[in-house]
């Protein structure tokens, strides 16, 4: 019953979505040459994800393949379900994407507020649906699981087969995920970095000029990078997260006569939500004082206030408020979990306020950058390393925090629950995340159909404010990203004593008995190497970056030297080649760093049994490793957002003129203004493929090893 | 009797800098312009470190106090040794270089073989220092301790009295390392960025004009941040790695017949490998091919070479190839601990090997940065974070190859031996490091002094390598640090085991059985914290240097401005005050870096026991902190100097002109050297300041804890 309430929820976003694309649909299209431009772009994004996806589609049979023979059909199914549903809310999220961004630039010659209303919708289409679908897939299938399949927790086998095939689930939202996040940043680095270099720095000619042949090609990244990429991100985080919670509570919970509740209960969470986040979305609305981003808190602080009263609902109608089991002897309450999830809301409160002040305009590190460029080049990149750095401290100290609270009040289960309700917002925060693209793709059009300046004004201050929620909502990402993987890590430990401990059913785990203390010279390994994965896979990253912007200044250059006319506005230049070579650059530089955590868990697990010759050695690396990418990955992917954050706005604040310290003023053309271009490049790849990509990097290589555990198990 | 000989080999290397002291100041000390320039340097230098030193002995008298009132007064003496031989050997290597650079240039100017000598005696008489009173400052306190003061392992009180004893004074050492790591580190940087900054970039007068008021400022910092900087890093590393495998051959040997022998064990393997350093040095000679790097590697090697018969021996006499004893039921011995000595100099090898690779003209990673400097300043810096990323990764496999085979041959204390072992060869290591500063300071006298081109090509050689030697030798720094901190944590969980198991004695740690699982969220929430400091330490130490460097570039402004006869020699530039801002500048901006990692271990220990109410967790939590430490430490400090090497040396490439893959040639003065100059820039603060600041600071944290444990069962 409760399930399906919570399939209600799912199929709302679902409705939601289809409302949202008629009305966007229904705006005007431009004219000629605007959708012409807009058709340009679409046709580039269609065909890199077409690509994309084919490429993960043979990655995807072959794992499909291996589930079957190394675990059963459940798996395989689980697998494939939250690999396609994925894949929909991304590729319907961009279809919305590349649909509404020439009607935003058209809607803005009329108004501000008409633009922004295209906007947040387009991007509140993929915000729904990310977190529906993935509601959903997890529902659906643990509904059918336990349902029409009558598979019961209370058979030891049938309670595996639920578990297998909701981590596969699981499992197929990250392969996609890791991928998107990585092909689409470097697709979008590629075409941003090579295009300004090759167009804003030798050729002399503005961002977004129709001369640039780059230019499509960096606005088709903004879709296939921010769009697509984060939604897939979003859509693994909040399936992952729901999916270790379940596993979680069927471990810590067996055999207690709530246990089918709290199963639900993380569902139920999420579908309040949804609701919440669908409410919310009604509030943003241009205020009187025409703040964008007013307008869009004002829809964010809604769905967190009612989210609230959501939780509370959910609460009281499932569990209740009081003793709900007991782990470890500790009693868990209905009151204390829902204290857990405010504490989720809470911690996504702070880290999107402590996001703002590292990345916004008006305060210390970003005046900081600014000031630094005003002697040059190499202290503006100094002052941004630095502001990266220090960026990392408050929210560790935030997730500390959580962890701590949420620990006290009711064990791994209290994190996890906190973890959900942060997750639950997802929608909402997708929404505004997904609205970016769509505004910078405006602008880009507005610049290449000639609209007049007052258009290209309101995009720009639409698209300004797109360049802070999307740092927002990568420090939200990265947040939520370590939270979930600890619970993530949580249930490969719960999972692998649960197996120990039925070792007469699962003979391979016979005696094992893996030391995870810190004296274990092979947790130490373990977390040595963990602690390598996200710094040599960003390290790979960056490199693909430079290699495909290298190509992309290579295409620009030869077709301006082939076609002298292009200049001169005589000749088109040549959009689908510079597309198509990103596409290649990109697809091909992403499978090699994509497996480096993909394949990680299964060579220390069978390196340490080769080396040691003891299965527990080995499970005690494994693990160890998981939490070293965790440590590791979290300050890796939080500096470098906030740091690609901060350098971009230092680099806006002399749009308007920055006045440093002695007063003077430096305005676009500067001296100081050039430098701070330096640090925005470098940002570049630091926060839109480097850094996010280091978040599905450390949940697969979770997630794998719980699929590794399923497998000796299974074996 | 063993212990006599430990002592003796000390002094030979006391001996040894007497006598390069007397060579190199046996020498020319070339023309009476010469000896201004020098002077100038000389006294710049010797003024920082008295005022850096006073600090220091403010905070240093302040824990005296406190070590008598909490500890004892045997605490309280080991860490005044600690402190007092620390900054001996770097202020008598600071002396000797700032005398030998002037006499360096002299010799130049006869021959490269001149110039190669005296600089790499006076960098031989820092390191023979550095590696000597570290050996005979733990050597002879541990000597007085069980010799004339009766103090036995067999009474538990009189136990702890030596090892408090011994800690401390590895505590004395690690205060003075990073206090001089890190005000070395902000002075040197601050001024080569500033005085850059403004006088090639605003001026455009060449490096080590004499116009330049920051000139003297550059080259007093060369001496403070590269000599007496290193020399107090690996001082620390060299006396805490000693003074950690005593503590841990104390624990695990207990009782043991031959627990005397093992306590030397160690000691004398840093006697032996002296010897072998010393006859090293005699190796480093200029050979046909004249090249100076294959002359230093001569000396490496040799010294590595017969540290293995040192280590044969040692081993042999002392405490023989049979069984030594047993630890956690395994047999330990004396062969098992020889291999591990191997592996600790296979590790250095290939640490040394791996650092040249990463950061070599020639090789890949920096031919990968030259060529992105050809795309402009921002895929310069790009590629250098890329590099820098992803130079984390094969020094730490090494690590984990180290950690594992020594485990497996003997367990924690085999580890303990390799990296002994490992630091044994400090002496050679630091005078290959600190003739770095000798050959730069010689460039500059002999560029300000006007001496003939020829001159400045033989120092500009000398300098090149002397590049090359101290990026090789911080890879061996952190690579040693980290190795020597895990030996530190394992000292940590073992004392604490100890207290536990004896709490009786210890009535504090009644009850206390801390559970160090990653299953553990206080664990969880230990490392996130440990994982943080790196990065909030690192992030403010580039921040300082930026500072640093903008008083410098304002300095030099204003004397530009208020004397333009500067720029026309016909006023000398007013060198002594830059000193004086930039001295200030950095003792003001090491103090609360400083103490981040000093007083984190007590903030997070008394926090968690606030919170949770159990010691036990606290103490869980203090521990997770110092892996965390560690893990991210490692991983920040080895990309920051690797990547620093490797933009410093994209730089170089461009000087004999770079050639691009289309073929195409840049030299000096072109768009992509200006490029190279931006990265070099960043790379400065990177690889100078931050990155081997923070060395000690994982150091730091770890000693602390042990204090802390000796503290509280004191109390």
């Amino acid at each position: 019953m409760s399930i399906i309430v919570v399939v209600l929820c799912g199929l709302l976003s679902v409705v939601y979505g289809v409302w949202a694309i008629q009305t966007v649909m229904a705006a005007d299209a431009g004219s000629a040459r605007m959708q012409e431009i807009a058709g340009a772009i679409r046709e580039g994004a269609q065909a890199y994800l077409r690509r994309q996806y084919t490429t993960i589609a043979v990655v995807g049979i072959l794992i499909l393949v291996l589930a079957v023979l190394f675990l059963n059909v459940y798996a395989a199914v689980g697998f494939a379900i939250g690999a396609i549903l994925s894949g929909v809310a991304g590729f319907i999220g961009m279809h919305v994407s590349v649909r509404a961004n020439v009607r935003t630039a058209q809607a803005a010659t009329q108004s501000l507020a008409g633009g922004l209303d295209i906007a947040f919708k387009a991007g509140a289409v993929t915000g729904m649906l990310v977190a529906g679908l993935a509601l959903l897939g997890v529902t659906v299938y643990y509904g059918v699981l336990v349902g029409p399949l009558h598979k019961s927790f209370a058979d030891p086998k049938q309670a595996r087969e639920i578990i297998d095939g909701l981590v596969a689930l699981g499992f197929g939202a990250s392969l996609i995920s890791i991928f998107a996040r990585l092909g689409g940043g470097i697709f979008t680095k590629g075409a941003d970095v090579g295009g300004d270099l090759v167009g804003k720095v030798e050729a002399g000619i503005p961002e977004d000029d129709p001369r640039n042949p780059a230019t499509i090609a960096d606005n088709v990244g903004d879709n296939v990078g921010d769009c697509a990429g984060m939604a897939a991100d979003l859509f693994e985080t909040y399936a992952v997260t729901l999916v270790a919670t379940m596993v979680l509570s069927a471990i810590l919970f067996a055999g207690s006569p709530k246990l089918a509740d709290l199963l639900v209960y993380p569902l139920a969470i999420g579908g309040a939500c949804i609701i919440t986040s669908i409410i919310g979305t009604f509030f943003v609305k241009l205020g009187m004082n025409n703040s964008i981003m007013g307008a869009l808190y004002k829809g964010f602080i809604a769905s967190a206030v009612l989210s609230v009263l959501g939780l509370g609902a959910a609460t009281s109608l499932l569990i209740g408020w009081g003793e709900v089991g007991q782990v470890a002897g500790k009693v868990i309450t209905g009151q204390n979990l829902f204290v857990c999830g405010l504490v989720g809301l809470v911690v996504t409160g702070l880290i999107v306020w402590i996001t703002e002040y590292y990345t916004g305009i008006g305060y210390r590190p970003v005046r900081s950058i600014s000031q630094a460029s005003v002697t040059g080049h190499g202290t503006n990149v100094i002052q941004g390393l630095a502001v990266s750095l220090e960026a990392t401290a408050l929210p560790t100290m935030v997730i500390i925090g959580g962890i701590i609270s949420t620990y006290m009040l009711a064990g791994l289960y209290g994190t996890a629950i906190a973890v959900t309700t942060m997750l639950a917002l997802a929608g909402m925060v997708v929404a505004l995340d997904a609205f970016g693209p769509v505004t910078d793709n405006a602008g880009g059009i507005a610049e290449m159909a000639g609209l007049p300046k007052e258009v290209r004004k309101s995009t720009d201050a639409l698209d300004a404010v797109g360049n802070t929620t999307k740092a927002v909502t990568k420090g939200y990402a990265i947040g939520s990203a370590g939270l979930g993987a600890l619970v993530l890590f949580a249930a490969y430990t719960s999972d692998l004593s649960y197996f120990a401990a039925n070792a007469t059913i699962y003979p391979y785990f016979l005696n094992v008995k893996p030391d995870f203390s810190l004296a274990n010279p092979f947790v130490v390994v373990g977390l040595l190497f963990g602690g390598l994965i996200p710094y040599l896979f960003s390290g790979i990253a960056m490199t693909a970056v430079g290699k495909a912007a290298g190509s992309i200044v290579e295409e620009v250059r030869r077709q301006f030297r082939e076609n002298p006319g292009i200049m001169e506005y005589k000749v088109k230049p040549d959009y689908g080649r510079a597309v198509d070579i990103l596409t290649r650059a990109a697809i091909r530089e992403m499978i090699i760093p994509s497996l480096l955590p993909v394949l990680s868990p299964i060579v220390v697990y069978f390196g340490v049994l080769t080396i040691s010759g003891s299965k527990s050695d080995a499970f005690a690396a494994v693990g160890a490793m998981l939490l070293g990418v965790i440590v590791t990955g979290l300050f890796v992917a939080i500096s470098m957002t906030a740091g690609g954050g901060a350098w971009d706005n230092a680099k806006k604040s002399f749009e308007d003129g920055f006045v440093d310290k002695d007063g003077k003023q430096h305005f676009k053309g500067s001296d100081a203004h050039k430098a701070s271009v330096t640090g925005d490049t470098v940002g570049d790849p630091y926060k839109d493929t480097a850094g996010p990509a280091v978040n599905p990097a450390i949940k697969i290589t979770n997630i794998v090893a719980l699929l590794l555990l399923a497998v000796l198990a299974h074996g």
